[in-house]
């Protein structure tokens, strides 16, 4: 692209290429993971980290606000998500004895085992297409990168536009 | 999750906070920039790529086929979203001269003034949630790393599961 605005800071040359391998290998995983996921458990990946999620809470058991803020997304989706798994039987979802606008997200047995049998090939899938690939030293880099990277769009400033805050 | 199965590597407690720093990431740049784009171009990331692509090609012409290939998704999502851009009025669709089953996508005037408007403020997001963030050093490792993660998604191997050929 060339524009007239003659302030913007456009991408090197370096800089595209970066971005450009950045979207294309983020593309490309989240595919990869959601055909294994859809294989194997019958379910796409976000839906997956969601039963993940529940399985380390105690009780197998989170508030909806507060999966939604370490899934990264927002509520509606949060909402619809697990209504998918609510219908598969592998999650429910109750009041919020505490606070009567609250409501809590329950992994189930079924949904628990799920899991089980579909973890292993998960993390082969994961596995196979970032560690096994990468140096001790890149896998070190990509953590800090990411964290840097997530970080950043994660401001803890009043009013900050967070999926899970929508 | 622990499970019976013996033969699995799980991750250890690094290798899951980066995988973990990783999701993060991305799903919130993903939404970072839809949102921006939604706000500044009335259209989603993945519909914005498309339009760069083809802004980029000789006569801001591709095969459908190539711009799946270039975009990393599946031809029919492809084909909803030049759907959408055609709506629009960004781009549009013709059916290859040399070839009876295959179809160009053409990004229209309107289509690269919209990528005119809207390209400064998608660089300057990028910018910000990434470059502006990481020493050289670091940007250096994650095209690296991320160039190294989509060649082993893109196997050259004959019946391989890749998006764009299903």
């Amino acid at each position: 692209m060339t524009t007239q605005n003659e302030d913007t800071r456009w991408l090197n040359d370096e800089e595209q290429r970066t971005w450009l391998a950045y979207l294309h290998a983020t593309m490309l995983l989240e595919d990869h993971l959601d055909r294994q996921l859809q294989r194997d458990a019958k379910m796409p990946h976000v839906y997956y980290g969601l039963l993940v999620q529940l399985s380390q809470a105690p009780h197998r058991r989170m508030r909806m606000t507060e999966l939604a803020r370490q899934a990264k997304i927002t509520r509606s989706r949060l909402s619809h998500a697990v209504a998918r798994l609510e219908q598969h039987g592998w999650a429910r979802r109750e009041d919020c004895p505490s606070d009567k606008r609250g409501q809590n997200a329950i992994l189930t047995d079924e949904g628990y085992a799920t899991l089980q049998q579909s973890a292993p090939g998960h993390v082969a899938a994961v596995r196979q297409a970032i560690f096994d690939r990468l140096t001790s030293e890149q896998q070190k880099s990509l953590g800090e990168i990411m964290r840097i990277i997530a970080e950043g769009l994660q401001p803890n400033e009043a009013g900050a536009d967070l999926p899970w805050l929508r």
